[in-house]
């Protein structure tokens, strides 16, 4: 472990860039956690947090032509993709200050005492506090927005938590980018520059969520290799809570008066969505339950020659191209499958996007076909042709869980009620109409769901995301002197609080 | 597995009374499993839901004789504190209506969509569903309150899930009359008594929490069992929840100046604590940081003048006894520790409370010492001595997670905000002044902690337990003709929520 290079690969040719760095031993590994650990009471305070996460976004926004470039070298993912998911980041580290300003993460809870209970009640105040260092592993797929600079070390740090942060090995030298940059942001805010840091290497990924002092993970990857995290988090002597967002089919089921009405929207609407970043989001529909029948065979139609006219793309590594040109060729060689589009090698370097379709039929009881209801990460979907609507129902019945579930009715659709309904089990984000790719930094989101959408019920994007990463306690009896402000009786801050059972009357 | 029968036994003689049941078998667990998966769709109303959890405490309350009777005869707790347990139970009960008629445990979130932002924000609306069917295992110290009828099953009832429990094997026939009880309580409210079950035997136990319906876990119990089903639920091909409550220390430190002010008030309090329920709460204190010198000796003397007039106990069960009796044995044998009054057997089924000393320089490194870092059941504590204030941070810094740790400062003690600050982290609840045993059921309370108090950042008590047994969906773009009334901008229900970023205004 440790002292191998880091490369930065440009995904366009295969070859190597530049070398970035080396990867942590695990001395390094534990000098990082327990710097972490050290600035954590210069976190305490919220001002500063709120302070550091808009230092964060300013200087990313000032060097944003430089991480653009740095990132589109390493991911290929373009410049107008990655500027929108920079502006996006900077947003939400702005958003996650707003969220420290509030206090509400804060939760505060206040019962005065009360003699007139039996037994009589002590007076009690609760609020959450930080758990700790914090570790957050990257995503190949956002190389900001879910990486270095994105949701779990924005929402990690609002909560008051340092975090030591495991670079993805695609962009490893946009990660060291924009870690300088949160570390720059750190010292303008007056903190220690240990309140980030950077790791890069498999085996220090591992010795981080096993280091004693890392009290909390956060994760955005794939299936493997986020359950044998989640698998070393659990088996710790002191198990710690693992937020890994892992893998997602995001279903999608097209009704018989919706095909009928918007065949061709849909099929154009479809294919912009599956092919949205060479196909390489966690939200990408990678199932689409669609009728039998002619208004199913228009809506294909348009998908086809949607996609047809689609560029070829550059995935963000050759191992993913290749996992992608296999995974495409074993789902299409199975029996009733066929490729109105074929999805696989493009160039040397690139990939086309296509699609496949097979009976929904195949897909309602355990078989070889059940690899179509595993996640194909890359621009491909598989549209499954539905008879009738218990077809519907099986297949649904099948499905892991799955970040996000969608559904194409017509106005007044009598099947809507009844398909929502069955949707709504299977995700943490139900859609009517539109399509789940783009994911809105908004307070009420929830990007989460069921096993394997996510290992926890939390969110990685949205306010509540900052749950992860607090834990509540209660004082009992306290008196007013040695109780934080937050939680004394004239709330000299303002925060939201419950007291006594109510929401208390706001003066600000 | 199975068929094994189950004795109702009183820990009083060690005698079996009677032949409750048999062990379920693997597949009577999937039975009970599937038919509360099956009667989920019934608790899907909230109104019906406090109807059940009243409907729960008033039947428990009408049969309080009989209960209290069962209870005591099977563990020997005594009326006085069963009647005080089964009224603490039904308050939670209708605690928890209350929670669900309010419905802020839904947490919900309406952000309108906004077409000014960039991207556009789409319409989101976000609120917490019930997880599905819950397990429950019975601890063996609370019959009734953390058992059949307890903090588990009503903050699961309330958040909509059914619960298969576990009965504890120290109380069947308590747990089959509860449980009874409860099924009745759901015939009244129009449910299927599906939506509660029971059943018996250690292999059962674990069948229940690898049964891939269950959704979640709430257990309180031993570290060794509880881990071991922690363990398991993390192991499942889709892990799910394990919200343990496992074991607890519960540190006390006692200032100088708080010994010298009330040396004799505070060793009698002790003794009561640790005493209560023959010291088989969780929340006993089992260590307590006194100050080594003249101070102190008067509060040991107190302590050893109550401890000593205490009578003899009858514990839950003779494992139980004979675990105790060799624990403080073990404990006492360690060089350096002195025991002014000496715990451990009494009569052939009783035992006598104790408190050992220990000068707290043997604490602050590894070494034997440490098993006195370990939670003994039953009525010891451990009294360790400090010449200075490094050693009481030596201490500290070396114990596990708590539910709760206690503080005794005189008024304007200087040395309680760095203790405060240095108790805070080893703990969910933070008393100043007054005894850890007894948790009030109030909105407040938390009643958790660092593992091993237990296995998440949750509360076991208190209104945010529900919060255990929920996840949040988020509906995008839905009509309102296809949203739950709760999530209409009308809000027909008057539900609290934050709408755009803030609390709406209620007209209720």
């Amino acid at each position: 472990m440790g002292a191998a290079p880091v490369w930065s690969v440009d995904p366009r040719t295969g070859k190597a860039r530049e070398q970035v760095a080396v990867e942590a031993t695990a001395d390094e590994v534990d000098r990082a956690v327990r710097a972490a650990e050290a600035a954590r009471p210069a976190l305490a305070d919220r001002t500063v947090r709120a302070a550091l996460l808009r230092a964060a976004a300013d200087l990313l926004d000032a060097a944003g032509e430089q991480v653009v470039e740095a990132a589109d070298a390493e991911t290929a993912l373009g410049p107008t993709r990655l500027t929108g998911e920079l502006a996006r980041t900077t947003a939400q580290l702005r958003a996650f200050a707003e969220v420290v300003d509030d206090g509400a993460f804060l939760d505060i809870r206040i019962d005065h005492a009360d003699a007139d209970r039996t037994p009589p009640w002590p007076d009690l105040r609760r609020w959450k506090i930080p758990l700790g260092v914090v570790a957050v592993y990257s995503a190949s797929n956002f190389p900001l927005a879910f990486s270095v600079p994105g949701g779990d070390t924005a929402s990690a740090l609002a909560a008051g938590c340092p975090v030591v942060i495991k670079a993805h090995p695609d962009h490893p030298a946009t990660s060291e980018l924009c870690a300088a940059l949160l570390r720059k942001a750190a010292q303008q805010a007056g903190l220690p520059e240990t309140v980030v840091a950077l790791v890069h290497g498999f085996d220090a990924g591992v010795e981080l969520v096993r280091h004693p002092l890392v009290a909390a993970a956060g994760f955005t990857g794939s299936v493997r290799g986020g359950r044998a995290l989640f698998d070393a988090a659990a088996a710790r002597p002191v198990p710690i809570p693992f937020h890994g967002e892992l893998g997602s089919l995001n279903p999608v089921v097209i009704t018989e008066a919706a095909a009928d009405e918007g065949a061709r929207t849909l099929g154009a609407g479809l294919a912009g969505s599956m092919t949205l970043g060479s196909g390489q989001f966690c939200t990408k529909p990678g199932l689409v339950l669609a009728p039998a029948g002619d208004a199913g065979d228009r809506l294909l139609t348009s998908l086809a020659a949607a996609v047809s006219e689609s560029e070829p793309g550059v995935m963000l590594d050759h191992r993913m191209r290749d996992a992608f040109v296999a995974g495409v060729a074993e789902r299409a060689a199975l029996d009733g499958v066929e490729a109105p589009v074929t999805p696989g090698a493009g160039g040397e370097h690139t990939v086309n996007a296509g699609f496949l379709t097979v009976p929904a039929r195949r897909l309602t009881a355990e078989g070889p076909h059940d690899l179509l209801l595993e996640e194909c990460f890359g621009p491909v979907t598989v549209v499954a042709r539905y008879e009738t609507r218990d077809e519907i129902d099986a297949v649904l019945s099948r499905l892991p869980g799955n970040l996000t579930a969608t559904l194409h009715a017509a106005a007044d659709d009598p099947e809507a009620p009844g398909l929502l309904a069955a949707l709504t089990p299977l995700a943490g984000r139900v859609l009517v109409g539109g399509w789940p790719t783009g994911v809105a930094v908004a307070p009420a989101q929830h990007h989460g769901g069921p096993y394997p959408a996510t290992t926890s019920a939390s969110t990685s994007v949205g306010a509540t995301a900052i749950e992860r990463w607090l834990r509540p306690v209660t004082y009992q009896s306290a008196p007013p002197a040695l109780l934080p402000p937050e939680l004394r009786d004239d709330n000299p801050l303002g925060l939201p609080r419950m007291v006594d059972g109510r929401p208390e009357p706001l003066a600000r």
